[in-house]
């Protein structure tokens, strides 16, 4: 994974897209992200996150759902900041952070909307590799290489083993998480806050999510 | 959550009431406790443990159920230190502790009945922070404050997300849970020892647990 | 748990009973594996594993489920190192290091069949002490005495009270789990690489599992 902008993985989702929608077009929104999520999590392929900037919110969500995360240097941050825009983190993206860097610190994280320095996001485990800037692609494909040699089946199976439990849990209560994503979205309060949020917030553009 | 009592925070249930009394009763006052521990926890309020004393058995427990926990420095301790009094940990316990301090230093502090100075519970994350005994309520002022700052529906919600599994699993399992402390209690040898326990145990005294 | 041969606490199973043999076969080797290790885990004696030699793959699933680990200085190692020799570590295992070293490092050492020195298995939580190899046995004695010194009823009901959900969770997808090891067998690259790989690996020879 690896997105074009200079300084940027990715910083979110297009909440504009939510902005007076109906209320099956929002549930239709989070649902992607929520099949998004899974999908990625549960991939056969090998998925190194190389991140090339900041990965907020979403961006930080599809970082922990891969097998592993190398970062560049630099003035960019990684982490769960919705609270702080005024949005709920879905609970599909617990799973990924709480595997990572444990209960307590997801929870205090989730909590305050804490962005972390590279080199801080490696101190607590929420990435594996901080790397010069010039390095992040050779690193990554280093990493890729190293799983590639292990034979398929065996790798996949390993994989499998270990995640089965939380995608199929995911996929049990998916109708409740996006359900309840669904609600908070249509908050009058919530409605009326997203064009201010994505404006105001440190004048970062959001990457729009594909459309369904 | 503040007691009054000088330096004890909280340092058990009152084991009498369990002497000589028939199984509905005792299975009463432990639903009682699980009620209280899982309210606590689920609670949508903001809840900061300001340990200004003790907090041993339950008084660990309630504090593991708040959001966050502030302890006073000085001579006292935090832990559940049932088993070396002869009581078993209730079930619903372990998950608040397991939260902050991961499962295997839960089953040994459990099965050693370990307590904790201030200083090494906020190494091991059992508390989040240690400030000198006249400072506590302004530390704990400023913390509520902070997540007070929140909007109500963003914080609950959040809370709500992080917790809701081990919420609804507790409740699943509250009769199960609450009958094998009923039959511990009722234990022949349990039942002897309740007695000499209280008034051996360091000279503590039991603050009495709110009848039902 | 002492096993006789020098240097080595156990390296793993007989893999070249699974060669050539019908599905049947196969998935009563398995079955035989995981019921060991849920007995083990879930037993309500004292288990300390007193492990002086190298403790890999089984023979390191088999420390896990014990109550603690104490292992001796040395040039030997513990982990699970299946991939490496071409196997798929089972399902049931995952929750003995999980409990012990976290999600994130069982995951990376499952997919690396990352084997450690006994200072680095102590330094991540994998084993609870390391000690010359001539006060072993003294070490083992000493942890099980301080265990034996608690009532039994106290000391089992708490295991059971931490252990059980797990218990509960690998009794009820037990078929699961074992089937997904016998069509590992089954697979054809896997078969023929039988006996190759225990030939080939370090030289080690495999401890016989006992036949059902």
């Amino acid at each position: 994974m690896h997105k074009g902008v200079t300084g940027i993985f990715s910083s979110g989702l297009d909440m504009l897209s939510l902005r007076q929608k109906p209320s099956n077009e929002i549930y239709k929104f989070w649902s992607l992200y929520q099949e998004t999520w899974v999908r990625l999590y549960a991939s056969s392929l090998i998925t190194v996150a190389a991140i090339n900037g900041s990965a907020t919110a979403p961006g930080c969500a599809l970082a922990t759902a891969c097998d592993s995360r190398v970062m560049a240097e630099g003035d960019h941050v990684i982490g769960h900041d919705e609270t702080r825009t005024g949005w709920l983190v879905p609970n599909w993206v617990k799973f990924g952070m709480v595997n990572l860097i444990g209960f307590k610190e997801t929870e205090r994280s989730f909590q305050k909307g804490t962005i972390f320095s590279p080199e801080d996001a490696q101190k607590i485990g929420l990435v594996d590799m901080v790397v010069p800037k010039d390095d992040l692609m050779t690193s990554v494909r280093i990493r890729l290489k190293e799983s590639a040699s292990m034979e398929d089946d065996l790798r996949i199976s390993t994989k499998n083993m270990m995640r089965r439990e939380t995608t199929e849990n995911l996929n049990l209560r998916k109708q409740e998480d996006v359900t309840n994503m669904t609600v908070y979205s249509l908050l009058e309060h919530v409605q009326e806050s997203i064009v201010d949020t994505n404006a105001q917030y440190l004048g970062w553009k959001p990457v729009p999510w594909p459309s369904g």
